[in-house]
């Protein structure tokens, strides 16, 4: 479970939760319109159906996945990970690196290693894990996408539902009641107020996280290339983790030179 | 046909058309004006023509036709018609491909195993190639910026015609009668809506898909140029699968490999 | 004549006329405001003149007349002029294209030419040719620039106006009587009018058309810098065309076919 | 002096004190409010110091003067001053340019050539001064965001001070009259206004002009270095030429080509 | 402690301070609303959380640190100290610096020289270096992101609370006297006032801060690259110094030709 997201997502859904029971005098039926929930809810469904190829609309629950769970080696992972490959293929030789791809989980990291222990040429494992890398961070996107394209169109489909309860309501200017205007005016804005919500709390921050978790893979992979080349080389170990310390901040890299 | 393009649009229309039933209680004549349509309608039409060069504006239809149906290989695909290749090359030599340039359909794909065949060299191939993919992105643009100007112009067109309307019903804020100016006002916040509709629920999203399979036939073509130059240089076929392979997800990469 | 940009223009304000008459039963000053037409008017002026330097604002009618005329060289006569030389080229040797160069009408491609003849190395001519299509880019994004200027500031210039307006009708909201505050609140949003449609109806479009244009010209000068390259390293007819053929569409390349 | 950044903000204020004129009935303190002062202007002043480094804002006069005055060398001028350069290399060697080094104002200019004469690699001398129109670039892009600091951040007090206002007046909406409710909503506006005023009419044009001339002085010092570099190789003045006219629109080059 | 930074605050909020004030006639609790509070303050913490991996939350007084207090060196430090180390290097040799390194406080200057001594290749050196660098602005890039987040949702949430406040209004629009009315408004607004504040006074300018910050810390950088592998190379001082001044504008340059 990935803790921020839950304590993010708590803190938002209370503050909301308190305001909405505050203001209503926990009469929450104020902010329920069903026009509102038609335009904002399917009119954001839609619009991803229409801008999205089918096959990425299939991987949305590993979208959200990617949000709720951790995935993933950490860059400090990477390092530690590293450090005992390059230490064993020192002493005794790449081949003695069969035996550890089996033990490790992330598999474009395994997958180089395997190369790299083929004796296949340097420029060819880079290019195709770079391949690799080009390939996954348009997945990504795509996933980043999907929730993009609701914090745009959501508040749209908001505004279309809040002009729609306006006309409507124009329209009874002169035989209603101000406390009917008034109701009438309630449920306009609640759409609008659907559009913010879905844009600003939920689909907004989600699509931020899995941009950033995008740009923290590929920095591991990148850690990954460098590090698997660098093995093969026959590099010392100390180079190598100097090229691997390079990625991470000063702090980070003394908790670690004392950890190994 | 899209299956996704068409849920899409069934969803938005039908939501938009059960709310504008339920607030006109069925009247929906209340949401027609004359100068909306106008407005929205033609200056949208207007923008276009102004915007785009002739011979972009008469590709229209082919446009429309790409967000409806399916078009192109999927990487998937891609994928298949590779291993195929690349292992007919390896048993019976490149120029056996000859045979099988002719079932494939995809024009890019053939004319390049076409130059890969006559021996053109490799570096040749992979330029004119990408020089394609280059211009078949300045086209793919083209098709993109179509519907981005409704998106922009539309609602832009749409202000034009509430403030129109605005400033004809404050000229008679004096003499007309308040039911009379809930009727204006009505007609006026109809054009803004028109706006909203045509940016967020037809071209906005029908703009994005386009972008998105834009995406996705250049890495299919991408996929194709390395497999072509990986079959032409005699690789074994199972280093031509890991370069195709890099381009899609584990997961679809054992659906391959079981399919296989 | 640019036909596509002339229609724009007709549908649009042809449309904006008419939606003036209806609203304002004919009065059409009613639409008129010195202070609008101040502000978003010599607003505009002021801006591009502060924001662009005063050899680009002396080319404005330049812009303007790229806007309304072609000019340059499509692709597809690019191909046929190109196929023409090229033939020529192998059948009676490079300087027999001198002849040819002066019946060529686009400066740049006679000069590209020209550098071939005199048997300049062609890392020189492609040097010196890119060189000139980024200059050219520079110039044709200041053109864009202009445009761009008064979609942003036009609209910027009406809010002021209206800003100011709205001021001065609140300053009297206690003194007056309903007609005059209707009329004053009506002038104050003519001028957010005005900039609306600068805005979208003329200098957005405007704008848009000539950054089009723009990629266009560059990509047919690309095809003719591939082209002078391949002609003057003696390539095949056949090759030089397919590389000309690389940059258009499928469809077009039949056609092209069928008439060469 | 710039002619036309005057020009311009003469225009600019010129329309806008009109309008204030004729709005107020000159009682041009109806658009004064303390409270839109000190929010817009010391609201921006604040943005400014919080955003920027110290040593920038130190450069703040600089960045005016910038704006008013005409600096570095146009295009027609480098040509010029390459021409001849080029013409007395040619004749009497590069030695001999020595004495019009001290006759060169520009410095750029001159460093690049006393690295000609004395002999610097020309691979060197690019480098060098590649990454110092790399570092002008950095400098000048933080004289750009100084403006676009205040024409973001602005409106945005600008739209603080407004708010504020309307709170100061909802909360004495019962107890006072219309006439002092519409002068509490007129200064409110008024804070919006200053903010729109700042952004469209100052801050953002003058941002966009150091833009335009922060690209101007990179394609001169482009020209610059291509012109040292082809000197300094003993290329034909007319080659050297050739290269320095790629840059300048065909209009400008026979211009150019009569007045040599 | 950055003089900027603390003078641009203490502007700003002075300036807030005094408006709220004078409005309020000192009924500050005017402009509190616990509903503002809970929507802008917990809003912005939630998404920050959502958006941002749960260790870049760690980091956050460290971002708040880099605003408020000053560090690395400034260009014109790096190239003094470069000018000692240059010269000690030329005439005792580059192992002479072993005893320089230990002074220096910048901790990637240190290990870039201590790798240059060690005789690593030039080309290793400026590899390992700039991914550091690379590695750096990533981080940096983290640290704007958060700010950024603020100012993106922070008026978001602002937005949210106003219409919630709206609905809650518009429900008692018929029972509710003026007073009341206008209580329950000016709270709505207070809500959409927090979000403004938020973003232009706060968060904004220290993201924009963060950013201008990190590209200085590059720039000085690349001149310890370049000034590093310079030194190694073993060029005369004056040619390392002339690489290092062409980072800082020509009045810096006379400033330290005196100094030195």
């Amino acid at each position: 479970m990935n803790k921020a997201s839950l304590i993010g997502m708590l803190i938002g859904f209370g503050a909301m939760g308190f305001v909405f029971f505050e203001v209503s005098h926990r009469h929450l039926m104020m902010f329920f319109s069903l026009e509102g929930v038609l335009m904002v809810g399917f009119g954001s469904v839609s619009v991803t159906f229409m801008a999205m190829p089918m096959d990425r609309m299939m991987q949305v629950p590993g979208y959200m996945k990617r949000f709720l769970f951790d995935s993933g080696m950490k860059p400090i992972q990477v390092i530690e990970t590293m450090n005992l490959l390059s230490e064993k293929a020192r002493r005794e030789g790449i081949l003695a690196l069969e035996s550890e791809v089996s033990k490790i989980k992330d598999p474009f990291l395994s997958a180089g290693l395997k190369m790299a222990i083929d004796g296949v040429e340097p420029a060819n494992i880079e290019q195709t894990l770079r391949m690799e890398v080009m390939a996954m961070t348009e997945r990504h996107k795509a996933g980043k996408k999907f929730f993009d394209l609701i914090k745009v169109y959501g508040p749209g489909y908001g505004l279309v539902g809040t002009l729609v309860g306006q006309v409507g309501m124009f329209g009874q200017l002169a035989s209603a009641d101000i406390g009917a205007l008034g109701h009438a005016l309630g449920i306009a804005v609640v759409s609008t107020m659907y559009g913010a919500v879905i844009a600003n709390a939920i689909a907004g921050p989600i699509g931020d996280k899995l941009g950033l978790r995008s740009s923290e893979e590929i920095l591991a992979r990148e850690m990954m290339v460098q590090g698997i080349v660098s093995i093969q080389s026959g590099d010392n170990p100390r180079v190598t983790m100097d090229k691997m310390l390079a990625f991470v901040p000063g702090s980070s890299r003394t908790k670690y030179k004392t950890a190994a």
